[in-house]
C-alpha cells in the first residue's frame, strides 16, 4: 500500500486503545468520537486524502514510492525543493496552526533511518532497527508523536529521583530483561499524545545518567503508558471559533509505568557519544526545523493574509502607520522565505549522504521567529482592537437580535455576519486560548529563546573565528 | 442611608429589569441568578462590604458625610490623597482587573456635580439637573456605568445614517417631546451594561452635527434600552480560573430603540462648546485618567507579586536574565507611581474649586501604560513558559490520576496542586479570554495609541513653546 | 584597455579641475593631494588594482570582456552570483563603509543602457545617448557619483522658486539651446562629488513640472558646476581613526549655475512616465539595492568581527546575554544572507533580458537593514563600553607615558596598545563622527524609513491580494 | 567667604599645578589657558557667578549661611525641593551635558559630614576627619573629582597585581607611615581629572583584600599624582560646535605613584563592614542618584526643546509619527519627573537625621534612564536626518559660497544661519564624538545597565515578598 487515504487513516485511529485522560475523567470511547480529539483527526485525515488527490499528488508522494512524501530521504537540492513544497502545501491546508502534521515526526523517522549506519557503528543491531521502524513506518504510512522533555522540577533540565530508586520521575531505564528494556516515570509535553499509532522516544538532550539514555519506538496502547491530556479549549462552533474547533492538537504528559519496551524497537541504549552527535551529524536537526519553518512561511502567509483583510474591510489602509505594521509583517515573511531560500542555497550532502540544509540557517531563522512571531500577533490585535472585544456569536446572529447586530455593526461593504467571520478568525489566531498556546508554541519552538540564542552562537563560531582573523589581516596591511 | 451593603446592594440589583442580551437568548432571570453577571455582582458586593469594615471606613467613606469615597469632591491635596488610596484599596480587592468597579464612574458623576456652575452657563436648567442627579446618586450610593463610544464602521469615528433618518446608526436625537427627548441608535462597548443602576450617556468626542449631542443618565432598564452582551468567557472553577470565574464584567452594545430621556435628566444639549471643554475644564478627564492609574498600580503590584511567585516557585531568580525582567517590571511599577505623585504634587484648584491632579502627566501615565502593560503580560509569560501548556485542572487533581500529577509535575518545595494554583492564577492573567481581554483593555484604554500619543503631544503645547524658548536664548547669549 | 590600474586611475583623477569648496574655502591644488580626499582616492585606487590581480581578476572583471565586472549586464542567475561576489569582495576591502565604491553608480549605468530600448520607446535618440554614455564608460573605466535628491525646505519633496523664475532651488530646465539644455539651481547630498569623471543626474521622484525632469551624465567640471562638500571629519592617525582615516568619501551640495548640458548627455526629458518607470521596469532599483545589501552584507561580517574580537579581549563569552547579543547580530548576518539569495532564486529576466532579482525581496532587505543596523551599532557600544570613552592616542603611545598604560590598561593576554588598537577601530565604526554618519547613512538608505516600510507595503499589494483569496476560500469550504 | 564668584574660582584654579597628560604630551601652563580645559573652566566660572546673581541666589546659596547649595544637609522635604531647583537651575546653564558640575561631589562630601558619625563609630578620628574635610570645604567653595573604577582587564572587577608587589594595577595601600599611607596603582575613568581643588577617592565596590580599602580627598597637585587625559573632542567654533566647544570635561585615567595621603585626609581605611554601609547608610547613595536624575530631567528638558525646535523649523508636526515620537519624549520627561516628586514624597530621615529621598525610586529612575536616553538621542537624530550630514561650517558661512547656502538650504521661515544653527546644536548633542561620549555616559551612569537592573531587582525584595504575601492571602480566601 505506502499511502493511507483519509477513510483508511480514520478507520486505523478508531481502533486505537490509548489509555488517555482529560480533566479527571478516563477517555472510554475511541478518540475519533470524542472531542476535541476528534477534529483534529478528521483535519489530519484531510491531508491524508489530499495525497491522494491528482492535483497534489505529484508533490506529496514520493520521488519514485507511493509513500508519504516525508518518507522520502533526501538526496539533492530538487529533493529538497519538492519536500518545501510538499511540507508548504500541507501546512496551507491548516493555515499553519498544526504543528504536528504527520511529516514532522515521519521526517525524524525516515532521517535517521537514512544514517543507519551511524547508530550500526554503536551496535548493528541498532542500525537494523531503525531501518525496520522506518520500512514499516513507510509501508503503512504511520503517524508518530514524540516526546522529548523530562519533567522539570524548578526548571532545572530535570530532577534526580527524590521518592526512592520505586519513583523515579523522568522516565529511566529500571530493568533489563531478555524481551527488552524496562522504563518507568514520565515525559513532558507529547503533542497529540495518545493520538497516533506510536510514539517515538529520544533522550532529553540533559541526562544525569545512562539510565536516562535511551531511544525507541513504541505503540501509543503499549500496556502501561498514560497520557494526561491537559484540559480542551475546544469551541463548538466553526464561525465563532474556526480555528479552536477543528485545529486543537492537545498536549498531553506521558507516564510510562513499567513499559517494556521489545529490543526490536531500540536504536539507541546507553550511548553518551551516539546521543551527542545524533541531531547534527545525522541531519536530523536540519531536517526538524526545516519542516518547522516552512509551516511557519505559511502561517506567516495566513497571518499577513487576514492583516490585509482586516485592513481592506476597515478601511484603514491610508494611515501611514497600518502601512508601516503592514509593512513590518512583510518584512518578516520575506526574512523567513529568505532564510530556507539560503538554507537551500548553502546545503550540503553529510556523511550518510543526505543533502542537508544549512543548521545555522535554519537556527537563526528559528530564533528570529521566536522574537518575530509574538511581534505579528501583536500587529492583528491593534488592527482588530475593540472589535475583538465585543464580537457577536454564531448563536446570536441566529437569533431575533440580529436585525441590531447587521444595523449597528456592519462594515461598510460588508454584512455585518461577514464582518465578524473574519473577526472571529483573526481573533481566534490571537486573542482566545487556542492562539495564546500557539503563541507559546511559537515562541518556544526549538527551547527556551534565551537559549535557542546562546546555542546560535555557539554553532556560530568558526564563522565568527574567520571574521576575526579579517580584522588581524586589516591590522596587518596597516603597518 | 448614604452607603449600602453588599446585601442591600445585591437586593437592588436582583430586582433590575435590564434587558440583556447574550449568545441569542434574552436573559430572562434576574442578572443576579445568572453567570457570568452574578459573580461580578457578589465581587462588587464585597466592595460596598468594606465600606462597612472599621478597618477601612475611614478611607472608603466620605470625609465628612456617610457617602461612597467616590463621590466627595476634592478640594485639597490631602483629599487627593484620601482618595487615591481608596481608590487603591478597592482595586487591591480585586487585583486591578476589575475596569469599572463603582468609582469609576461615580468619580465622573460627582466631578460633574462639582463643575455645576460650568453647565449652567449652557443653561441653568443642566446645573440643577447634574447636582439633582448627584445628590440621588450619593445618597442611595447607586452605580452607574458608561457608554461614550459610538458604532465605529470602518473605524471612521461614526457612521452618517446609511439607512435613512428612520434608521439611524450611532445614537441621535430624533424627536423633543414636553417630556423629554427621543434618541435613537446605538453605543458601543458599554462594559456591565445593563447590570448597573443606571446608565451614563456622554456624547463622542467626533460627533457630525448637534443631533448626536446629548448627556443624561437614565435607569438601566428603561424602555427601548437593550443591551447586547458578548458571549461570555466565564469558567466555573475558582482554581482552573480564579479571575475569569469572579470578575469577568461583560461587555455590551447598547441599542436605544425610540427611548425617551426624561428632560431632568438632561445636563447636555447640543452645545457645541460644552462639549468641546467638557472633559478638561471640569477637571473630569483628570479624575478619570487618576481613578484608573491608580488601579493600574495595584495591578502592576500583582503582576509583579505573580511573577516574583513564579520566579521563587521555580527557583529561577539567580540567572541574570530572570532579575533584568523582575527590573523590567518594578521600574514599571515605580514610573506609575511616580506619575501619580507627580500629579498630585502639581495638582491646581480649577475654576469650580475642585483640587484637579495634573492632566498632562496622567495623561503621559495613560499613554504609557497603553505600550507598557503588553510587556508586563510577556514577562510573565516568559517566566511561566510551557508550564502554561499543560496545566492540569481542578478535575485532574480529584481524580485518580493525581497521584501521577503529584509525583511528576510538584515543584521543589510546593506539591503539584500548590504549583498549579498560582500557574492558573498567572495563565489567567495572561493567557485566557479574560487575560487577553485585560490586555487590549489596557491597550487602548482611553483611546487608540497612536491617538493618545498624539493628543498628549497637543496637551503639551504650552511646555514645548517654554523649552523652545530656552534655546532661543542660548543662542543669544552665545552672541 | 577597459580596466584601469589605481595608477592610471589615480593619474586620471589628479586631472580634475572640479570646482569643490570645503570650510568657506575652494580647494585649489588637485583633490588628490588635499585631505579628506585624498585618502579615499588612494582607497578607491586599491580597488582597481584589484581588479589586475590574478586573484580576483576572474570574479571583478567582465565575464567575456576586459571591463569591470559592474559593467556586465547579467543575463543568467549565475551572472548574478558571479556579480554578488565581485560585489562583496570590493566591499570588504573597505569593510563595508564605503558607500560609493564605483560599481554603484557604474551598475546604474550598465542596466539603463541594457534597457536602451526603454529609452527610446520616448526617444531613439535617447536609447543612442544611453548606450553612447555606457559603451564609453566602460571602454575607459569611468567613476560616476550621482544625485537625485532636491534641496529639501521643510522637508516638503522641493521648493517651488520662492525667489522668481532668476533663482530656481531645485535644480530646473530654464532654456533649451541648439546645443543642449541650460539648467540652474541646486541638487543634495552627492556623496564623492566633484570627486568623479562624471556626475549622473536622474530626475527626483518628486517633481512639480516637466521643467525638473531631466536625466544625463556631465563631467564634474563642466562649466558652473560647484560642490559644497561639507566640513571634513579627517583624522590623521590610522591607529586613532582607522576609518575615519581612510574612507572618508565626503557630500556635497550641487550647484548647477546656468550649466549646459549638451544633447548627446541627455536620456530623459520631460516625459512623466519614462521617469515613473525608470526604477522599475528596467531593472535599476533591483540593483541599486542588491549592489547595497551585498556591501551591507560584509559590513555586518565586519561588524560581527569586531564584536566576536571585542569579547575574545575582553573575555566575556561566558556571560548569557553577551552570547545573546551575538547571537542577535548573527541572526542579523543570517536575514540579510537569506534574503539576496532568496532575490537570487526568484530572478526573473525582464522586458531587456535583464535577469532582475526579486525586487520585492531586495526592499524588504534594505527596510530590515535601516532598522536592524542601528542595533548592530549599538551593541557594538555595549560591548566596549568605557573603553571608548577614555580611549589613549598613537600619540599617547609613543610618549613617555606609554608604560603607564602598558601597566594599567593593558588586555589579560594583549598589551594595551593592541587592545586599544581594536578599540579604536570599534569606536571609529559607532562612535565618531564616521560613525554617526554611516548610522544615518543607514538608517535613510533609500529613503526615510517610514516611507521605505510604506512603499514596500504598496509593492505587495498583489501578493496580498492572493493571501487573502485564501481566506476567502477558506470560509468557502468551510459551508 | 563660604561663596566664591567665578573670578576667584577662576584665579584659584590658574594656580593649580596638577600633572596632567594628554595626547602624549604634559600640559606645562595653567590648565585655565590651555584647550578643551579652559571652556569648562569657564562653564563652570558662569556656575558660581549664578550664586552671586540676585535672581537665583535665595536658591543657590545655603538655606541659612552663605555656602553652595550643595553644601547644604537637607533635613526637611522642603530642604529637598529647594535642593532639587538648585540642581536643576545649574543644569540647566550647561544644558544638562556638564555631568561634573560641583554640587555632584560637594553632595557626596556633604552627606557623608552629615553622617559622620558612622565613621565614628569606625574610628573616632574618622568621623573628625570627615567633618574637618567638609568644613573646610564649604567655607572656601571647594571643587573636587572623584574616582571610584578601577582598572579593568578583561572586565572583572579588578586586576590581581600581575608584575608582582612592586607595580600593583589598581591603587593599593603598600606603606603606612607616621604622617600618612603611602598608595601606588592607578584608578579610571576621572572625569575632570585634575581640573578640581581636590580628588576624593572612595574605594570600589569591588575589592579583594583590605590592601585596596581606604576613603580620602587629596589635593589635585598632590605629588606622585599623574592625570592621562584622553585626546580632546574639542571644537574651536560654537557656531559648528555649540556644546563640544563649551563643556567638554575630559576623562582621565589617574596614576598613584607612591603618593602619600596624611592620616588626617583619611575616613575609611581597611574597614570592610564601612565599605559595605557606606553607600546606603548614609544615604549618599540616593543623594548621588538624587543630583544626577535632576539633571538628567532638565537634559531631557533641552532634548524635547530641540526635537520641538526642529520639528517647527522643519514644519513636520502635521505628521502623525512625527507626534508620536515627540510624544515618547514627553512620556520621557514626565516619568523622569514623577520618579523625582515620588523620590521626596517618600523621603524618610535617615539615622543622621538627614532626610533621605526613596532610593529604590532612583534606582529605578536612573535605570530607566539608561535605555530611555539612547531613544530620545535616536528620536532627534530621526527628526534631523539628513540635514546632519551635510551641515555648513561657520566657515562656509562667512565665505564667498554663503550666497548659495542661503538660496539653496535655507528654511521655509528661517535664514540659512540660523536654521543650521539649530541643526548644528542638535547635531553636537547627538552625532558628534561629544555626542556619543553623552549617550555612553548616560547609558553607563551608575555602572552597566544589565547589573543596575539586577541591583534594582535586589534591592526591591522586600517590597516584592509583600507583594507574594497578597497572592498567599488570595488563594487563602479563595478556599
Amino acid at each position: 500500500m505506502g499511502i493511507v487515504t483519509g477513510a483508511e487513516y480514520l478507520k486505523r485511529m478508531a481502533c486505537l486503545k490509548s489509555n488517555v485522560w482529560m480533566d479527571g475523567k478516563r477517555i472510554e470511547r475511541p478518540l475519533t468520537d470524542v472531542e476535541p480529539f476528534q477534529s483534529v483527526f478528521k483535519a489530519k485525515g484531510k491531508l491524508y486524502d489530499m495525497v491522494h488527490d491528482e492535483r497534489y499528488a505529484s508533490t506529496l508522494q514520493g520521488k519514485d514510492q507511493k509513500i508519504n512524501f516525508s518518507y522520502d530521504i533526501p538526496r539533492t537540492k530538487e529533493d529538497l525543493v519538492k519536500r518545501r513544497k510538499a511540507t508548504q502545501l500541507w501546512a496551507n491546508e491548516t493555515l499553519g496552526v498544526l504543528g504536528r502534521s504527520p511529516d514532522y515526526v515521519n521526517t525524524m523517522i525516515a532521517i535517521m533511518a537514512g544514517a543507519k549506519k551511524f547508530f550500526a557503528e554503536a551496535d548493528p543491531q541498532f542500525g537494523e532497527n531503525i531501518d525496520a521502524i522506518y520500512k514499516r513506518a513507510k509501508e503503512v504510512d504511520l503517524t508518530f508523536t514524540h516526546t522529548f522533555v523530562n519533567p522539570s522540577i524548578s526548571r532545572k533540565p530535570f530532577y534526580p529521583d527524590g521518592q526512592g530508586k520505586d519513583q523515579p520521575i523522568a522516565t529511566k531505564i529500571i530493568e533489563e530483561t531478555e524481551e527488552g528494556i524496562i522504563v518507568d516515570g514520565a515525559r513532558l509535553l507529547a503533542t497529540q499524545g495518545g493520538m497516533t499509532d506510536e510514539l517515538l522516544v529520544i533522550p532529553s538532550a540533559a541526562f544525569i545518567d545512562s539510565d536516562y539514555l535511551f531511544g525507541c519506538t513504541i505503540p501509543s496502547d503499549t500496556k502501561g503508558l498514560t497520557f494526561i491530556n491537559r484540559p480542551p479549549y475546544k469551541k463548538e462552533s466553526t464561525f465563532d471559533s474556526p480555528l479552536s474547533s477543528q485545529f486543537e492538537e492537545g498536549d498531553a504528559i506521558v507516564v510510562f509505568d513499567h513499559v517494556l519496551v521489545p529490543w526490536n524497537r531500540v536504536f539507541l541504549y546507553r550511548n553518551e557519544w551516539l546521543m551527542n552527535d545524533l541531531f547534527m551529524k545525522t541531519g536530523m536537526e536540519s531536517f526538524l526545523l526545516y519542516q518547522a519553518v516552512n509551516r511557519q512561511i505559511v502561517k506567516t502567509e495566513w497571518l499577513l493574509g487576514i492583516a490585509q483583510a482586516l485592513v481592506t474591510m476597515l478601511d484603514i489602509e491610508r494611515h501611514q502607520h497600518i502601512q508601516g505594521k503592514l509593512g513590518e509583517m512583510i518584512i518578516a515573511l520575506e526574512a523567513m522565505v529568505g532564510f530556507v531560500y539560503s538554507s537551500e542555497a548553502q546545503a550540503e550532502v553529510n556523511d550518510f549522504g543526505i543533502m542537508v540544509p544549512k543548521l545555522e540557517t535554519l537556527k537563526a531563522c528559528a530564533s528570529y521567529y521566536q522574537t518575530t512571531y509574538p511581534r505579528l500577533i501583536e500587529i492583528i490585535q491593534l488592527l482588530g482592537a475593540s472589535h475583538f472585544i465585543a464580537a457577536p456569536s454564531e448563536k446570536d446572529f441566529a437569533s431575533s437580535i440580529a436585525p441590531y447586530l447587521e444595523r449597528f455593526i456592519k462594515g461598510e461593504y460588508v454584512s455585518a455576519y461577514d464582518k465578524f467571520q473574519l473577526i472571529q478568525l483573526a481573533r481566534d489566531m490571537t486573542m482566545t486560548e487556542f492562539g495564546t498556546r500557539q503563541l507559546l508554541y511559537e515562541r518556544y519552538f526549538y527551547g527556551d529563546p534565551v537559549r535557542v540564542l546562546s546555542s546560535l552562537n555557539g554553532l556560530y563560531s568558526k564563522k565568527k573565528e574567520e571574521l576575526q582573523m579579517r580584522i588581524s589581516d586589516f591590522f596587518e596591511r596597516e603597518k
